[in-house]
């Protein structure tokens, strides 16, 4: 057994980003997924750009290690398929809108009872329960309901949409986390049940102590800028070709910094010596450190900073990223063939396990490319009896 | 058997916030949660901001579910009793700086001896592999360094840094996604094995797309602002008391929405007919839709725009998203009673699981709060034993 989660079906309905992400994360750690597609269109990401040919870069970084099967689902003959599948499978995870699967006749209702050993994950926008349950969220608008954006941004600026679509991802990751906990569960007693991960629940679960912290001082947060709250000289200061992120988290590492930026006058002294200091005198201590760092390059800011210890970074722009030897060292960038759109580059797996690691098995699935070999495998059908379905039109 | 990861256990080393948010998505779904503190120190952040009396609410919202014992480990005696709980558990899980562990002799290659079935994760900045791996990270540096700060902030504008710590919450997720899948491998093998999770490693996975947008296109991505690359309407407009994100994100939703506006003139209009039509003329549609929605406040065009089923959400402060109907319904605010503090409001249980339901069943633990009974229950010391072993300072 070579991966974590061999011999574990995902029958994968998902489509765009929570979902796929989801099972990404298990097909990297060796599930074996096997995406359902609507046929002629597939996942609507097939159609987003930018395109290598006529094949998505969006698709395909999100769905490597997954096969593809067509199946129309409105179908009736398609459904019995589907629920021939289900007694095969493990895990079943969806990102319709809630109400989707029961419209089907396919709700975890009813095909807990054709397999009560599954697993049936849903990936929403807010959920299967409560008031907003039935509306339709993409990630802009959990990023703003969910609270996330009113804390990120320039100091007195406005809100500001985190980059990454968190919303998505976060959903995708705590979708996994449900699938493997329900796993773990039915290792132990046999037993499959409903995984509900809504996308505005997330975002309030990383907003995490910001809720405290509003709770007990009654103070509504703002975007703060790049500066720590409380942890000085804790952000990024400009230098001869860009900017550094400096983070001298106590009064051992403001020393050497300050031995570094021949500023040692400064280490003692009674306006700055301690962090609670730094804090008080803020605006007279940062333009101070800001026209020593402005004298050197970022690399060479790097190179200092990293000989006596003290942490610090520069803000890589995403080809920065790319080249950065510990990214590379740490094999987060992957290079994936293609059999139509050749070499891709991609993010790797970032669970590293000692026994069992994550990998890059095959590339993104055509569209039905895996249908025959997967009627095959997982429902015994014969050549004879796959042409005679392909007739109605299912697939 | 009531949660999910019922007879679980975690000896828990880490502090602040990666490790034990890792921590804190294990307890929540039912595993049992030892913190080993450091005597009269304990986690770092139960110094942290604000407080609640002498409690940090910083603290009290991270470790609900966990029990806490004292132990240093820098005495012999007590690295003997961690060892002896070694062998009773099935998780270890730490953040320090990769090599502490091996410098007090209980890095993954000794304790796997001592339990072969234990699950070693480690959480740190850069990993235990590579060029920077000894190097200390704070969640700073590592949003500068992963590329997240450079696609994040205002259009044209300066990279941001993401409001919540997303650098240390990500790696908290990924290394409990590692530890779950590492015990379902264990449930089939019997053994265990090292998850080793970097904050950058994951910074570059939520980049996602981002990484083959720019290989594919060659263009460096830039802070983008709060508007969708390539759908609109889908941004942020201002209303008469605040903003309301508005996604319409087909053509339909387009006509519904201009309804609504009162400027069924647009829906059809030649220049604003298709999404690719509005997105080139999008500099003189803006202003069209942005004066409409100036003419009513947030809530009545939440009101609006839910009825004719526009996706949209107001930009929640944190205030706002504790008062939430949804939020509230979804039981994503609990209030947690605590012995000294008393009552704190924190994020809920995100993974909603039908049979197992995550749950909340003990505040944050006092420094020390379990020794004994973690003594007595998990190693079978009595009160004489006991209070030998307090005579060495080791509690």
């Amino acid at each position: 057994m070579n991966q974590a989660l061999e011999g574990i079906k995902v029958l994968d309905l998902t489509r765009v980003l929570a979902g796929p992400y989801a099972t990404m994360i298990l097909a990297d750690l060796g599930a074996d997924v096997i995406k359902i597609e609507m046929p002629n269109i597939g996942d609507d990401s097939r159609q987003f750009g930018p395109f290598v040919g006529e094949e998505s870069a969006y698709f395909m970084s999100l769905n490597r290690n997954k096969r593809s099967i067509t199946l129309n689902l409105k179908s009736e003959t398609a459904k019995g398929l589907f629920v021939e599948m289900i007694k095969e499978a493990d895990v079943v995870v969806e990102n319709f809108r809630p109400g989707t699967m029961e419209k089907l006749g396919l709700g975890y209702d009813e095909l807990k009872k054709i397999n009560p050993r599954i697993i049936y994950a849903a990936s929403s926008g807010f959920g299967h329960t409560g008031p907003y349950s039935k509306r339709a969220a993409y990630d802009g608008v959990v990023q703003a309901m969910g609270g996330i954006m009113s804390i990120t941004g320039e100091k007195n600026g406005k809100p500001t949409r985190v980059g990454p679509s968190i919303g998505d991802i976060a959903a995708g990751m705590f979708t996994s986390i449900g699938i493997l906990a329900a796993l773990q569960y039915r290792n132990v007693t046999g037993v499959g049940q409903k995984v509900d991960v809504a996308m505005l629940d997330c975002q309030v679960a990383i907003l995490e102590n910001a809720i405290s912290r509003y709770v007990v001082t009654g103070e509504i947060p703002n975007p703060a800028g790049n500066r720590h709250s409380s942890i000085v000289p804790f952000e990024p200061f400009e230098t001869v070709d860009g900017e550094i992120m400096i983070a001298a988290g106590n009064d051992t590492l403001w020393t050497k910094l300050c031995e570094v930026m021949e500023r040692s006058d400064l280490a003692d002294h009674e306006y700055f010596k301690t962090n609670l200091l730094r804090n008080t005198n803020y605006d007279i201590l940062r333009p101070m450190i800001a026209e020593a760092i402005k004298t050197k390059t970022t690399y060479e800011w790097q190179e200092i900073l990293d000989r006596v210890g003290v942490p610090n970074g520069p803000i890589n722009t995403v080809d920065k990223v790319l080249q950065d030897p510990q990214v590379i060292a740490r094999e987060m960038i992957v290079e994936i063939e293609h059999p139509v759109a050749g070499k891709l580059k991609m993010p790797g797996v970032p669970v590293k396990l000692s026994e069992t690691p994550g990998s890059i098995r095959r590339p993104a699935p055509l569209l039905g490319q895996h249908t025959e070999e997967i009627l095959k495998e997982i429902l015994g059908f014969t050549n004879e009896k796959i042409d005679e379905l392909m007739k109605e039109n299912i697939f």
